[in-house]
């Protein structure tokens, strides 16, 4: 198979991704998220939202880490971001398994340079990984904050569980960070998500 | 309402592009596509098939045209590519005004800069943007393919309507438009695609 066929097969194989669900909604409630669209919009995110990139980050190459983040979902599915320790890394090995079999459609050369990217991403390792990383765990939030709660109301979620997260939003887009940290705080105040530890201790101190 | 504010209720205005369905069906013949998801699809597009970008492209900038390229349709609705004259004219006026409000959402700079972005998508004024432009047609081709004539067996197109849409790619990326109308010339064949006068030709000719 020559070359564009390769490439082509790959991008035929990435159509997939558009019948993964994720657990977030759409904003108007009327379905559940998939994958596919999921990428356009944190993509998306990564354009508009470039000016809160961290020094050095180069918002473009986020976007583009962005596009090719969840294709392992083609072959491992979707984990909901709060499933437990065992899900979690269970879900590591299927995804680095999907990365073999998928990059690897494509012709050698760019097999390793997208794969490194996704690897890059899943590590963390750079200010632009971090970037992304940041924008993949602000969007559900968006979208919940839209829906009354969303997919914390009905998992059951906790203030803390969405804190831990927000950490990795801070470190890789503080400006965004400190926004999603208000969010939280607005979404306690509304009865959207349960107080957490972390939440409630502030409160006794005053007492 | 601060930049982020604005830029964040853009964001979530734009999440009503995934409510938008295109007359192109998943490659497993599901469903209807909608333009978030084709959005995402085409962005990807541009980052596997950069090699075939005309000299003096940026396919990084075509990307970026290419997550932008449909956000209108979240007022204007998607025309199937296929419509008649009067309603494309029509269109364009819809997509325009829609263009008006949607980027308006943004802190002023950016609305101007991504509104040019969006514009130098439509008039196809620069390589990047005829790039985009012929991925953003090769896509429910190579899509039609896979799901044995998909729109064009459901609307009666013609393989003179589709070899109109292939000077497009042809013109964007010389290399793809070749690979679309060896295409063509299959799918006539399978009989998934009403030869046209254009296609009837040679074989008069030669009788």
């Amino acid at each position: 198979m020559d070359s564009l066929n390769q490439q082509l097969s790959f991008l035929l194989t990435a159509d997939r991704l558009k019948t993964v669900l994720r657990q977030t909604p759409l904003t108007d409630g009327s379905r559940r998220e998939n994958s596919a669209e999921h990428s356009w919009h944190v993509a998306l995110m990564a354009m508009v939202l470039a000016e809160y990139a961290p020094p050095g980050a180069d918002p473009g190459r986020a976007a583009t880490m962005l596009l090719i983040h969840d294709l392992v979902e083609v072959d491992a599915g979707d984990l909901f971001v709060y499933a437990d320790a065992a899900a979690q890394a269970r879900q590591v090995e299927a995804e680095r398994a999907a990365a073999d079999r998928l990059f690897a459609l494509l012709p050698p050369a760019q097999a390793s340079a997208l794969r490194a990217l996704w690897d890059e991403f899943e590590e963390r390792a750079t200010p632009d990984a971090r970037f992304a990383r940041a924008l993949d765990r602000l969007q559900p939030m968006l979208i919940n904050m839209e829906t009354s709660g969303g997919t914390w109301a009905l998992h059951g979620v906790t203030a803390d569980d969405v804190l831990a997260k927000v950490a990795l939003i801070e470190d890789g887009a503080p400006a965004l960070g400190a926004h999603a940290r208000r969010l939280v705080a607005d979404a306690v105040e509304r009865g959207w998500l349960a107080a957490g530890q972390e939440q409630a201790r502030p409160a006794r101190s005053a007492e």
